[in-house]
């Protein structure tokens, strides 16, 4: 990758700030557990592996403030977890990376905080690091999925700037790609945050892939003239019976792919499936500020007083997927082969 | 109505100038033929029925710089005939008002040139008057589709700014909230040129109606949820066989419909019908510039560079629509009733 979503260095977290892109390619700092969790609050980092590896470094920072040994750190840790796993609801890769980190801490004390510390960082840098390895399986998994020529149709961002390696859905392309298949990807603009325009198209174009940006409403008519191959999407959470919580119009795309008799895949790691809950009716979705759909760069688009509602994700019933690649393979989904 | 979309006054069109809405209120005035069609073209004023309207009205300013009798007159209006037509493609109900305009000039002249003035500018009046007569019947045909309690789903604007009366999909909800029927809508915010957040949202709200803005991605999940009871749409064009033509994302609430088994009403006058194109195959869809996806009131969303599809319209085949409501009644779409 020719950039990086996010870096441990001099005992802070540099995020690549993804609110400023593509217009600017800026670095934010977090040296606090309160800053990591204002940063994944409010999307300078996003998509649920990047969040998960950003939560762990949350987590790395939590005993800085504390001088003691003992008490105050586990109070510290346990306030650190509640604060950053209470930032965003619907991705589960946070809450594990969080209680990973917090169970390795409550096994570790009482030691020497300097001490704890260093586990602590050696812990958030392996989560990072197998973030990264999880992502280059995924790619090799799913990109057997892919044959040359094929026209791909992603959603939002699910590629290297929602993780902390190659991406999952666009890991799959990069790595298709490396493998010398020529393939052309749709990319849905995916509001209200645009992260298919700003983040998506960013980062094919940085990588030199055959990108081309689309409204969310094109998409059925590309299906309806016949010029979709194929549908990779990451995930957010992925339920035991295999219903897929993504961003908001996933499950649009899922229902226009069954009908089109286009495969819908779903790429992510082993992290986001939650084995605590049945089915996707039990996934908490966040409901985003009205701001996100009714100003666009601080343009105002609709009319002062406008009821908005925006929830940030949908549940895809696994009915509608037809197979998860998770760096463990490739698992068929729910829907009918026929 | 509490606001004129289009107005005859002192020999000049005057347009609200719905590129501002909702930010501003303002008025743009056509003396022209070449303003007119600009603001055709720039959607100063949009919407199949209105800028058919808007058309005749530039014809009947065509032979304003004519100062002879005969010749002159019949090239000028040639010509004007030409520039409107060229404007937008997809809408038939432009061509249509124009053809008529130009026959009526045609059977009319040689003539004086004040008196053709005359006929021309009382046959333009006409078809305005014709059109907001069209509205009310549409609305009261469509009234009958919708019942107390109801929650309808729209997209795009096909209201009383899309017309030079109450609208058509609108003027359904307008009259069935006149009969006292409680309704909610939800609107599409309708990507890329957002009429639906900025035109739709606008205009239910000056008129007191429950409206709840959405970014397009979300209509799914309500269709998941259970939550929408009937699809209402305007139309650009329908040919012999049914299938519809109209603002790109139709077609996608069109199989969201069928797949959730919900009702997908178009409301369009008998203008918008082309006896002379049997299927949506032959309806040409008009490519518009990259400029509206990748930048929204000036700013930038997407990397410079990227390339961008953007059909304004798309096509729903007749297999998809329930019914068309239009000012002769309510005809059967192709939709099998099961």
């Amino acid at each position: 990758m020719n950039f990086k979503t996010l870096e441990w260095r001099d005992q802070s977290l540099h995020l690549l700030d993804q609110r400023a892109l593509p217009s600017r390619v800026r670095t934010v700092v977090c040296r606090t557990v309160a800053e990591v969790a204002e940063g994944i609050r409010n999307l300078t980092v996003r998509g649920a592996p990047a969040i998960g590896v950003a939560a762990a470094y949350g987590m790395a920072l939590a005993p800085r403030g504390s001088s003691t040994v003992g008490g105050d750190v586990t109070s510290d840790l346990a306030h650190a977890a509640e604060i950053l796993k209470s930032t965003r609801p619907t991705a589960v890769n946070l809450a594990w990376a969080v209680d990973r980190m917090l169970r390795l801490a409550q096994e570790s004390t009482p030691l020497e905080i300097r001490v704890l510390r260093d586990i602590l960082e050696r812990e958030a840098a392996a989560i990072h690091t197998e973030d990264a390895a999880m992502c280059r399986k995924i790619g090799e998994h799913g990109a057997a999925l892919l044959s040359e020529g094929m026209t791909v149709l992603t959603h939002c961002n699910a590629g290297a700037l929602a993780t902390a390696g190659i991406g999952t859905a666009l890991g799959i392309i990069y790595t298709a790609k490396e493998q010398g298949k020529r393939l052309h990807v749709f990319v849905d603009e995916t509001r209200p945050v645009l992260q298919g325009a700003r983040l998506t198209m960013w980062e094919l174009m940085q990588e030199g892939i055959d990108a081309t940006l689309i409204t969310d409403n094109t998409a059925a008519s590309l299906f309806g003239a016949g010029k979709i191959d194929a549908v990779v999407v990451g995930a957010d959470r992925i339920a035991r019976n295999g219903d897929v919580a993504n961003k908001i119009g996933t499950y649009n795309l899922a229902v226009l792919a069954a009908y089109h008799k286009v495969p819908f895949y779903v790429a992510a790691p082993q992290s986001t499936f939650d084995a605590g809950i049945a089915s996707g009716a039990e996934i908490p979705i966040e409901e985003r500020s009205a701001t996100e759909v009714v100003e666009i760069g601080g343009v105002r688009i609709a009319p002062v007083g406008s009821r908005v509602f925006s929830p940030a994700f949908d549940v895809t019933p696994s009915e509608f997927v037809t197979a998860i690649v998770s760096d463990s393979g490739i698992r068929p989904g729910g829907r009918p082969s026929k």
